[in-house]
């Protein structure tokens, strides 16, 4: 698998606000997965999660996590980047989950009342397809 | 989390041609998406992998799985099924990726020299969201 940086049309991709899924281990280490929104900045993904998931506490205990982002348009379109998640902080002022939801709705976040986290994906390996062949790095 | 069967309208969701992705555990615990084809028969799920996938080996060796489906036409529609790969088996006369084929892009699979294996995911939970409100069970 392709280490990073992605290829600069890869990047491209990436940047659009693409349907995603996050999987992370759970405790007892089976997979979990989510539909998320992620962000991404400048060789990082972006991601939000509410507070009070248990999904949180789990990805303390073990930050290893894989995304699959596919084309809002064709979903043949796909990379999975895996790696870890770090800079797990409160999302104090809600940026976090604003710029995220600016990205994919073009408004702010509508529930203020929300306790959220940021946390953002270090891409360690990644590998997907375009156009039925593989992204080349 | 809901126990199955799902309800009504959620089978119905699940019988169309979306977008899924797939997570499983590698050797080492961490987990691995990829974007899949599934087909919704009777309360499981079939999948269907290239036999030379490492992640084959690795689901034998822990069959637990996570699928996370998203509508094609609307992504926010979306379900997650936790469970285990049962009834791994080459698919001989690439019968299962045929009828996958077939459910998503209307016709048999083209590459017939793969050689192929079926997996079923047996829903143990399963949640998700519709028009912004939980799926109830």
């Amino acid at each position: 698998m392709p280490r990073p940086p992605v290829p600069p049309a890869l990047a491209d991709f990436l940047e659009h606000p693409n349907p995603a899924v996050i999987a992370t281990a759970d405790r007892d280490g089976s997979p979990h997965t989510a539909a998320t929104w992620y962000l991404w900045d400048d060789g990082r993904a972006l991601v939000n999660m509410d507070a009070t998931r248990k999904r949180l506490q789990y990805l303390r205990d073990d930050p290893r996590v894989s995304l699959t982002v596919v084309g809002r348009d064709d979903w043949y379109d796909q990379v999975t980047l895996r790696g870890r998640a770090v800079g797990i902080e409160d999302d104090e002022d809600l940026a976090g989950i604003d710029r995220l939801a600016r990205h994919y709705t073009g408004s702010a976040y509508a529930r203020r009342g929300q306790r959220r986290v940021n946390a953002w994906i270090e891409v360690e390996w990644w590998y997907g397809w375009t156009g039925g062949q593989p992204w080349r790095g």
